[in-house]
Order: C-alpha cells, then structure tokens, then sequence
C-alpha cells in the first residue's frame, strides 16, 4: 500500500504516542500496543508539534506561535485588508485517547492548503492553520485553553502558572519544549473559521453519510450532588426508620434519564442528561449507605432546554430533604452555553459537498470544541466525518479513510470560495 | 463512682482495645482516642479472653477451651444426668467496633452465676458460660465460626487453615496465644441456650423498653450483581441508543425498597432490603458508564418472605438485558435461613421479667448471632437490650448501665428457672 501524504501526517501523529498505527478492534491487540497519552508537556504531544511545524514551513508558510502555545501558519492572500480563512484543531489527546480527535482538524487543515498551492489557486484572503493548545484538559484541567486564550476569557498570567500533575507550570512546560512565543492572534483578523473533527457519536456511521455540517455545538454544564442520609445496620434498621441516600439518588438517576428523553423527543433531538459518576460511603452490602456523591452531565444546543432540564434537576435535588430527609448539597463547577455556527459558512460547506458529489447531514455537536470559543468572535462552523460505531476518547476509536479523505475534499472546496466572498 | 463487678468486667474489657471506656458522642471525643479492634488473633482480644478466663476460674468454674478456640466455664448442677443451661456470647469485635456488641453477653452470662453463687442457689443442671470464637468474622473471614464448628457445619482441619489478611492461620493464632484445646463440647449434653446482646437497632431505645425478647433471627442473603451496558460519551451519544447499566441498576434499588417496605408491611414487619455497595466504572461524570456493580443484603425472619423477595428481584435483574439491553450476571455468595427461638425458653424469659416488675417487648432480630447456629440443636433464645440510637458496628454505640442491669437480672433468673425445668 501506498499512502498519501495526510496518510503519512495521521501515521507519524498517530505514532507519537503509539507504537503502532492501526485500527484497533479487540482488547488482546489493544494489550499488544500502548494506549495513546499525547498529554500536553509530554515529549510525544510536543514531537507532533514539532512534526507540523515542519510540515508547515515545508510549504512556505508562516509560523507563529503565541504566548500560551498556540501555533498558527500562515499563507498569504492577494489581498492584504481582508480578514483571514483559519482553520484548524488540536493535537493533544485524553488519557487512553483515539488517533482522529484533534489531530484530523489540523491534518485536514494542511493538506487543504498543500492542495491549493498545488492548483496554484490565488485566495484573496490570508489563510491560516491553527493549532490550539491544551484542547482536553488532560494537563492543566482547564478545557480548550488555547481558545479561551484567544477570545479573552482566561487570563494570561493564571493560565501561564496554572500546573500539571507533576507541579510543571505551562509556562515552564513550554519553555522546556521551546514552545512559548510573543505572538498575538487578533480574532478581529479573522474573518472564518472551520474545525474538521470526528464525529465522536453514532449518528453519521448508522446512516453511512460521510460529512456532517455542524448546525450548533451544544452547551453543557455538570451538577456535582452531595447528599447525605443515615449510615446504619442493614439488617437491623427497619424500611420506615431509614434516611438512605442511594434510594434518593435513584430516584435523581431516572428523573435525569426521564426528562431528557422527554425534552430530547420535543425539542431539536439532541438533549443529554447523565449520571456517570456515583460513590456510595462506605460501599458494604451490609450497611445502609450514610452518603452518596454524583456527577450529573447536562447537554442542549438550546439554551433554554438545557437551562430547563438544570433547573427541574436542582429543584428536585433540594427537594430530597422534605421527601426522604436527605440533606443535599450541589455545586455547578463550570456552565457553558450552546454555540450556533455561521449559517454562511454553513451554507458555504453545503454548496462545496454538493459540488463533489458528497451527501451531508445537518447535525448538532455533542461534545465541546475550540469552535464554539471562535465562534464568539468570528463566523464558524464544523464539518464532522464519521466515527465507527460512535467510539471516542478510547484506543478503539477509528475513522475510515475514505471518510478522512471526504473531509479534506469538502474543507479544500470550503476554504477556496471562503476566500473569495 | 463506685463500679459494681460487671460494670468493672465490661470496663476492663472495653479497655482492651480502646484507650477510655465512655461514652463517645461526637466525632471530636472520638478523633481523642482510638477505635475497637478487638480482632481474633491481636493481643487486644486474647487479653481479653483470659481476663475473662481468669474471672470464670475466680468463682471455681471448670474452664475448658474447644480445638478452634470457643471457651466454657462449667459450674456442676446436683443432678449430673440432665443437660445444661448454657449462655453466653462473643469477645471479638469488627474493625472499629463498639464495647458493648458481644461482650455484654459473655459479661452478663458470668455476673448471673456470680449471683447464684452467691445466693446459695441450688442449680439442678449445670451451667456453662460460653465464649464463642470468631463470631464477627473479620481476621478469618467466616462469620459465626465458633458456633457453626459446634453445630457440624465447618470442617475443623478447613477452619485452622482458614488465614487472615496477616497470612497466619487459625491454627498458628491460637497456638500463639495458649487458646488452642482439645475439649469437645457435645451440644447433645446441652438443653437450653441464651444469648444476651445489644439489639443493634432503633425499636427498643424508641419505645423506652429495657428487655427485647427475640422470638425470630433472621435470615440473610445477598446478591451480587453484575451489570454491563455500553461505556459511552456523555455528549455524543443520543439519549435513545443508550445501554446505560446505572439507569438498571436505579431501577432495582428502587424496586428492592419498594418491595421490602411492601412486605415488611404485610408480613411481620421486619422484612428488610438494602442495596449498601454500588460501584460505577470508569466513574466519571462525562462517560456513560459501562459497568456497575451491585450487593443487595436481604433479610426476613420468614423463609417464604425471604425467598419471595430475593426471586422477584432476581427475575427483575434477569429482566433487564430484555427492558434494557443490559447484561445482568449474579451470584448468591451465601444465604442463611431465618432461625425461629424456642418457645418454652422465651415463656421462661418473660415469666421472670415479669416478676421482677420489667417491662419486655417480643422482637425479631436483624443482625446474625451465633444463636442462630445454636438453635439448630438446642432450644434456644435471645435476651435484648436497647442500643441508643440503634448505632451499632461503631464506636458511638452505646447501652445504659441500668439496661444493662436489667438484662443481667432477668438472665439471672432465666437461668435459675431452666436449671430446674
């Protein structure tokens, strides 16, 4: 087999932090490589950095890099007023992540623009790749870093010290891997920007339709619930006597399930409400659990949806006192509003698809991005590829080729008649 | 203060393992001394056993030590040709426990022939004071042991292998602390038994009644259950392609409450079901999870209640790959009948109660007892007494001194009433 070169980029990406790049469909092949850790700070997530700059000077372009470790590249257009075409992800990964999240956004980014120079085409506007930093968190605990930077919203200094689990800063991070710059991206530069990313979710790969055209990102906030009842003797504290928290709990587990299935049928379809995390103190068969703390994840591309579901949630969790007697506590430690994309740009893609031939889907995106930061201050959108069988964030994730290739196609077209209007 | 000799016995044996024998009321008081550990197998529990030893031999009893550890302290009768009263209870407590659970019935058992004694009583069968080995089960993990070797049902060479978490066998502990013997008590020999113990539970203390007369000790199962779903992204994945383990898993919690309080209240009221582990994997709130683990304790003093109980929530459990897509695996690690208490014996306890003017209430038990092992060859019952609040397994436990009081005075004259029967 021959490959491409963006086969070439998703393989030596891929490789840094893997021993071998290849789908992976089993857990005894999973435990013959290693999982993928391309943790900011780390050797393998800065070789990736390295290994794109490269990629980018290669083709002529102009790369900077900012004061929190955003890369940008630059191609120069004809005209020099106009407002640049970005385009772009991220290549750090999750603990244990998949080989597309983040890195097919920039992969797609630099094939489409070695294709233009290829043409020769003359886009009018500057065009600009970007890698942004600390997109999952792993590191610093603080999700899409980089575009938080960029939009104003996160303080340079704060972040510059915030630390890993090893107490290194980001700024001491950056300096080790020679990634800290002085350079300052100017969004108000920027007229467009499109993310490529994997889908991360079932959708596109149940109905075999290789692009979605992100329609919204959705919000997403998380209720950290405390509540607390009476530990006892399983055996000798009769039903009428008990105050158990995990009977309550239970009762917010299916209400959380009920209604966003309720609100997820009425509205545009794409509420989420759940429970992934519950801790039940002390966790003995034997003894009637004295508390319970839960992790509640709550999702809409409408914010007056999510905004419902959270308040009949918190409503019925200070509720749990007056009907079982459960003293319950809760906390919201971070809210983020649903994000529209850019009908123009949205349109813009379509046309593109449908000049190639290429069947898409309207969808919204579950899962949080850098764009939805862009979005606050230039036109976005997102062109989603397929995930098999909706698998992320986990070695098995995979995206077919034939998808990947789809994508470029689509973001080559998109970024040419972007750069023209 | 002066201390009366039991309130000195259950005094010095509190104090072998806690610092101060008192009343311990809030978490403060606690964090200033240490917790109960009196284990099998530490220092702290066979000093304990031969404190008591050494007051049993003080009143001319015949002490004598079984192979795994149980002790009887016999004081002859006049008629040698009938089989004996026996009482008595354990010495060794759970991790962190509290003064009163065990000890309290070894302690009564020996100030109730201190008693006779010293009346003058003519007892017609003899008396045995028994101290049963390993009753909680913490260093070997075998609940009940002393008494399930007396009644056939462990396998003596099985028993001195069995190790605890230090690796050193039944065998090795007793032979290092001088409590290995070569007696064999034939529980033909015996015709009664009584056991006083804290009740453990909230029923007596609430009602302000000093003696419980236990007519039933439950029985107890648990299921351990193993469900399986499809480990997800919280944000990509539509609430209707969801297998999520944890909506079952709230569902049988549910249900095991409601079916427990529905049968507690039509049956004799002390039906009792509670799910005290839940283990949710990966556990964090943005993953659907994949896994959860589940143990339902299920207690009734009533067979047919408890088998109704545990078959309806295992037809549920089954259910849940049908309702759900759930995969539901379950063991039973170890079920125990309900054990009914002798009626003649009970007649006796509340006949002497009733001459010494106190009040008694007719109960079942929640909590297993080495009774219940008894019971199987011998006619038998229990003697309670409140524990405030109901806390047991803990170090707030506690029983006031004048229940305790009573409790010794109405065994006393049990065992002066059977001795003559």
């Amino acid at each position: 087999m021959s490959f491409k070169r963006w086969e070439e980029d998703l393989i030596g990406l891929g490789e840094m932090g893997r021993k071998n790049f290849q789908r992976v469909e089993s857990q005894q092949q999973l435990d013959n490589d290693k999982g993928l850790y391309r943790i900011e700070g780390t050797p393998a997530c800065t070789k990736s950095k390295k290994y794109v700059i490269e990629r980018m000077k290669e083709i002529g372009l102009k790369v900077r890099i900012d004061r929190v470790g955003n890369i940008f590249a630059r191609k120069d257009g004809t005209k020099t007023d106009k407002g640049s075409v970005m385009s772009g992800s991220h290549l750090d990964s999750v603990l244990n992540g998949g080989m597309f999240d983040g890195v097919l956004g920039v992969v797609s980014a630099l094939e489409a623009v070695r294709r233009i120079n290829d043409e020769g085409f003359e886009n009018e506007r500057p065009i600009e790749i970007s890698v942004f930093m600390g997109e999952e968190g792993s590191a610093f605990k603080k999700v899409l870093l980089g575009s938080l930077m960029l939009v104003g919203k996160l303080d340079l200094a704060e972040a510059l010290a915030m630390k890993d689990d090893n107490g290194i800063s980001l700024k001491e991070a950056l300096d080790t891997h020679g990634l800290r710059g002085d350079f300052e991206m100017n969004l108000n530069d920027v007229e467009y920007f499109i993310e490529t990313h994997v889908e991360q979710g079932p959708l596109l790969d149940q109905e075999k339709i290789s692009i979605g055209v992100v329609e919204n990102i959705t919000g997403m906030l998380w209720i950290l619930a405390y509540l607390t009842g009476e530990e006892n003797h399983a055996g000798t504290t009769p039903m009428f006597t008990r105050r158990d928290p995990l009977i309550a709990a239970a009762e917010i587990v299916l209400l959380a399930n009920k209604l966003a299935k309720k609100m997820a049928k009425s509205s545009r379809g794409n509420t989420v409400a759940t429970v992934g995390q519950m801790v039940v103190d002390p966790g003995a068969p034997n003894i009637i659990p004295g508390r319970v703390r839960m992790g509640i994840d709550i999702r809409d591309s409408q914010l007056e949806v999510q905004n419902r579901l959270k308040n009949e949630l918190i409503s019925a969790i200070e509720n749990l006192d007056a009907l079982y007697g459960i003293k319950a506590d809760w906390e919201i430690p971070f809210e983020h509003k649903p994000q529209s994309c850019s009908q123009e740009v949205l349109e813009v893609i379509e046309l593109s698809a449908s000049q190639l031939g290429i069947p898409t889907k309207k969808m919204n995106s579950g899962a949080g991005h850098d764009a939805q930061n862009i979005a606050q201050k230039v036109k976005t959108a997102m062109i989603f590829v397929p995930s098999v069988n909706g698998i992320s964030h986990s070695p098995f994730e995979w995206t077919h080729w034939e998808d990947v290739d789809k994508g470029i196609q689509v973001l080559t077209q998109t970024i040419k008649k972007l750069s023209r209007l």
